[in-house]
C-alpha cells in the first residue's frame, strides 16, 4: 500500500509494476504449487509441526535446546539443504543451513529463532510443550480437538496450542512446507538461500554478534528476510522495515533487614513497598508519559515518511481495544503505530512479600520492580539507563550494585539496588530499496490483496547486528497472528496464518531475479 | 514504673506497697519454686516444647489444629486441670480449661492461642514445623545445635526456631511449666483458673466471638491475662493495657483481558502495576503519613495518661533502628511508642506478573496491593475503609467485589477490584484497677525489677470482645523476645523469655488474695 501510492516512493512502484507487467512465472507456478501442495497435505503439514513444538525450547535447557536444533538440521538436509550447527561455549547452537540456485542473481538470508520463552507452568490450559489443537481460541470458547486425519476437512480458524506455535517456530513449519511444495512440483528456489536460525533471542541473544563475526563469509547476502513477529492486528498481512530497540532494569528498595509485625512497627519503620510505588509514580504519569528527565532527548522525531505511512495504516485501534477489554488508551488515544516511534518504560514485573492466600500482616523487607524500556530511532541504551538511574537518585535514593550492607543501610536513608540489563539500539530499514520493493509485490502475491507497511515494528530484535555487522537491509516477515500470545501463557498459532506463511515463504523462495523478472525456476 | 512514678496512680501504688510490706509468701514461695524446678527441668521443659512445635498449627489445616488441641488439652487434664474441646461448625476448636483453688476469691482468665501464621516454606532455614535449637539468633550467627541431655548446661541465649515458638505457643509451654512447678513444691494455685485456648487468632477470629456468646457462664472471671505479643525491644518484661484496633483490605487494578507483549503495546496499553502504584503513592507519603481524607479524624488524641506513660518508656528507638538496619524512620522519627496511638496503614504484599528469573517482557494483565490498617482508640474499622475506598474513587477507580466483566471494562478506564476484610476496634484497660496492680506487682517480682508499662502494644487482638461481651478487663501479658520474627520466616523463642514466662505465669497463679495478701497457698 505504502509502496503504491506515495510518490517517493517512485522507484519500488515502478518495480513492481514491471514484475506485475512481465509476468513471473516462476513465482505464480510457486505460489500454485504451495496452495496444491498445502491443500493435500494439512495434516501431516500440522502433524510435523507439533513434533517440532514438543520439544521444550528456553535458551537455558541446554539438552532440549540441542533437541531442537538436531530436529531442524535434520529437516533441512531432508530438503537438500546443506545445513550444519555451529557452536560457541555456554550457547545454543546456531542452525545454519546453505542451498545454492542455478543462475541465482541475488542471496536471501533467512533469519528465524527456535527458542522461546520461559513458561509459568501453572497459567497454560495445556502442558506448554503438549502441542494441542483447539476449534478456536481459548477466549473465544474453542474446545480441544483431536488432530486430523489425512484428508480431514480443517477448519482454517482451529489453533495450535503450544509455547513458540507463534513466536518463533511457526516460520520454520512454513519453510519446510514451502521447500517440499517446489520439490513436489518440480520447482526450485530462485535465490541463493542462507538460513540463519537463532536458539537464544528469548533469552537476550547474547551470543548472535559473536556468531554473525565469526561467520561473517558465509552470511553473505543481499537481504534479510526476518522471520519473527505477528502479523497486523487486523489479521491482514505485513511486512516491516524496523524494530524498537530495548533495554531494561531491575530496581530493589529496601526496608528493615527482617519481616516486622506490622502492628508492632507499622507507621514507624520504612516499608518498601511504599516507598517503590512512590518512586514507580515518579516516573511515568497516568497516560504513560514517562517523566524521568531527558528521556525523549535523543529520539528522532516521526518524519513526513513515517507520518504517510501511518496514514495508510488500517485503523484498528479501537477494535483491539475492544478485543482487549479496555476503555480508553495512554496518551489521550494516540495511535497505537505513532507510539511506538517514541522510547517506553513499562512496568513488566512486581514484587514485595505476598498477597492472597500467602499474605501476612508484615512490613516486607524489600520489593522489587522489573522494567524493560524500548527504544526508537536515536536513543542509546547506555544513556537511557543512566537517565532513569539520575532520576533514580534524584528521588533521594544511593544506588548499589549488591545487596547493601549493614554500614550502608545505616548510613543511607533511601537505598536501591539497580540491577542494569544489556540492551542495543533500534534499526530501519529504507523502504525505497529495489530488492524491498521486489519482497513487497512477493507478499502481495501471497496475500491476495494488499499489505500492512508500518515503518517499524513494536517488538525488539538485534537487528542493528544484520544491518550494521553485515551491512545488509532487513525486512521483517511475519506470520502468527496477533493474538498469540506470545511470550504468556498460552501461545497458539491460528491455522489461517500458518497457511499464509506457506504461500508467503514459497512465494519469497522464488522471488523473480533482478536480471530477468520471466525467469522460470527449472 | 508507670505505677511507682505517676501521681494519677496513687492506688495502684499504695496496693503494690501494701503487697510487698505484708509479705506475700504464697507469691515467693511460687517463684522459688518455679524456679527450682526449672532449673532442675530446662532439657525436659525443651523437649515437650519442641513435641508441641512439631504439629502444623495453620488454622486452616483442620486435621493438625486438633491434633494441637487435643495434645493440649491432654497436657491440661495430666496437671489436674478439668478440660474440654468446644467446636463450631468449620471453626478450630476452643481448649476451655478450669481449676478452682481452695477459698479463691478471684477468678483468672487465661487466654493464649495455639495456631499460627501460614509460613513461606522456601524462606525458613529449617522446615517451621521441625523445631530446631539454635545457639544464638541464627543472624548473629547462631548455628543449629543438639536437644540438650537432662541436666546439660544451657545457655539461656539460644533460641528454638519453629512456628509459633513466639507466637503463641510459648505461653502454653509457661503455663505448663508453672503447673508442674506448683504441684513438685506442693503449692497450689491462689486464684481460680479459666484457661481459654483458641485456634484461629492468625485467622482473624472468626468465631471467638461465638464461642464467647455460647460460653458466657464458663467465662465469668475478674480479669483476663491476655498471653501474646512480644516484650520490649529493650529486652525488659512488660504488661501492656491496649492493642490497636484492625482491619485491611486487598485492591486489584486492571489492564488489558491477557498479557500483551511489552514492545508490540506498551506505551499504548495501561499499565496496571503504573497504575497501582501511582494509586498506592496517592495514599501514604514518604514519611508514612496516610493522605486519605479523614484518616486521623476520629482517633482519640494522645492524653495526658499515655504521654506521661510513654516518657517513662526506655528510649530504645536508636538501638532498634541499628538493629534493623534502618537510617531513619518515618515520621521524621517519631518515637515507636507514640506512632502506635495513631492508625496506620501498611502494604504488606504487592504483586503483579513476575520479578527475577521468571520476568518476561509484558504489560501485566493485573497488579494487586495487600493491606493492612491499624486502628487506634476512637477508629471504627467499617468507617476507616469507606473512606480508603473513597479516596480509591477520588483516584478516577470505579470499584467493582468481583471481576469485571468485558461490558464493565469497557465501560471504565480504572477498575478496581476491592476485598475489605472484616475488622474490629482498639480496646484499652485502665491502668488504676486494683487487680492491675497486683498483676503489676507479680510481674516484677518474676522480672526481678521494674517492668515496662506501655498504654498500647503495636499488634492487634479482638480483647474488645473481652472488655464489651465479658465486661472484664484485660492487661496483655507477653513472654516471646521482640525480634522473635512473629508472622515471618525463621520464627524463634529466645530461652531466656521462655525461663522468664515460666517465673511470670507460677508468679501470677500464686497472686496474693484481695482480701488476705499474706494468704499461704497450702
Amino acid at each position: 500500500m505504502l509502496v503504491r501510492h506515495q510518490p517517493l516512493r517512485l522507484l519500488g512502484i515502478l518495480l513492481c509494476a514491471l514484475v506485475v507487467a512481465t509476468g513471473p512465472a516462476a513465482a505464480e507456478d510457486g505460489l500454485a504449487a504451495a496452495r496444491k501442495f498445502r491443500q493435500a497435505n494439512e495434516a501431516s503439514i500440522l502433524k510435523d509441526f507439533a513434533e517440532l513444538l514438543s520439544i521444550p525450547n528456553v535458551a537455558s535447557d541446554s539438552e532440549n535446546i540441542v533437541r531442537n536444533a538436531e530436529l531442524i538440521r535434520g529437516r533441512l538436509e531432508q530438503r537438500g539443504v546443506t545445513a550444519e550447527l555451529w557452536t560457541l561455549p555456554g550457547a545454543p547452537p546456531v542452525v545454519f543451513g546453505a542451498l545454492d540456485a542455478p543462475d541465482a542473481e541475488r542471496t536471501l538470508g533467512i533469519y528465524v529463532h527456535y527458542d522461546g520463552q520461559p513458561v509459568d507452568l501453572d497459567k497454560w490450559d495445556q502442558p506448554p510443550w503438549s502441542p494441542t489443537l483447539y476449534t478456536a481460541a481459548i477466549e473465544a470458547g474453542g474446545r480441544p480437538r483431536p488432530w486430523p486425519r489425512p484428508g480431514e476437512a480443517i477448519d482454517p480458524e482451529w489453533r495450535i496450542y503450544g509455547r513458540s506455535s507463534g513466536d518463533d517456530k511457526a516460520p520454520l513449519a512454513a519453510i519446510f512446507a514451502a521447500l517440499d511444495a517446489l520439490k513436489a512440483a518440480g520447482l526450485k528456489p530462485t535465490s541463493n538461500l542462507r538460513f540463519l536460525f537463532e536458539g537464544e533471542e528469548e533469552a537476550g541473544s547474547d551470543h548472535l554478534e559473536e556468531y554473525l563475526r565469526q561467520h561473517r563469509k558465509e552470511l553473505e547476502v543481499d537481504v534479510w528476510l526476518i522471520c519473527d513477529g505477528p502479523v497486523h492486528q487486523s489479521r491482514r498481512p505485513q511486512l516491516v522495515f524496523g524494530v524498537r530497540g530495548y533495554t531494561g532494569l531491575d530496581i530493589t528498595v529496601f526496608g528493615a533487614t527482617r519481616y516486622l509485625h506490622s502492628g508492632h512497627y507499622g507507621n514507624w519503620a520504612p516499608n518498601p513497598a511504599h516507598l517503590l510505588a512512590r518512586l514507580l509514580a515518579s516516573m511515568r504519569d497516568d497516560e504513560g508519559k514517562v517523566l524521568v528527565e531527558g528521556f525523549y532527548d535523543d529520539t528522532a522525531p516521526i518524519g513526513e515518511a513515517e507520518r504517510e505511512a501511518m496514514a495508510t495504516l488500517p485503523d484498528f485501534d479501537d477494535d483491539l481495544r475492544r478485543e482487549l477489554g479496555l476503555a480508553a488508551t495512554e496518551a489521550g488515544n494516540a495511535p497505537l503505530a505513532e507510539r511506538l516511534l517514541i522510547p517506553s518504560l513499562n512496568i513488566r514485573g512486581l514484587e514485595s512479600a505476598a498477597v492472597g492466600a500467602e499474605a501476612r500482616n508484615v512490613i516486607p523487607t524489600e520489593a522489587t520492580a522489573s522494567i524493560d524500556i524500548r527504544l526508537a530511532k536515536g536513543d542509546d541504551p547506555v544513556k537511557m539507563l543512566d537517565r532513569v538511574e539520575d532520576h533514580i537518585r534524584g528521588q533521594g535514593y544511593h544506588i548499589v550494585r549488591d545487596d547493601p550492607d549493614m554500614a550502608l543501610r545505616l548510613e543511607h536513608p533511601k537505598i536501591a539496588r539497580v540491577s542494569r540489563r544489556e540492551g542495543y539500539p533500534a534499526a530501519r530499514t529504507g523502504m525505497d530499496l529495489a530488492i524491498v520493493g521486489d519482497i513487497i509485490a512477493a507478499a502481495e502475491r501471497a496475500a491476495d490483496g494488499p499489505l500492512v507497511l508500518p515503518p517499524t515494528m513494536g517488538g525488539s530484535l538485534p537487528l542493528y547486528l544484520f544491518t550494521e555487522l553485515l551491512a545488509a537491509p532487513v525486512v521483517i516477515v511475519p506470520i502468527a497472528n496477533h493474538d498469540d500470545n506470545q511470550h504468556a501463557p498460552n501461545e497458539n498459532l491460528r491455522l489461517a496464518n500458518l497457511w499464509y506463511g506457506i504461500d508467503l515463504m514459497t512465494s519469497l523462495l522464488t522471488l523473480p531475479s533482478p536480471g530477468n523478472p520471466a525467469q522460470s525456476a527449472h
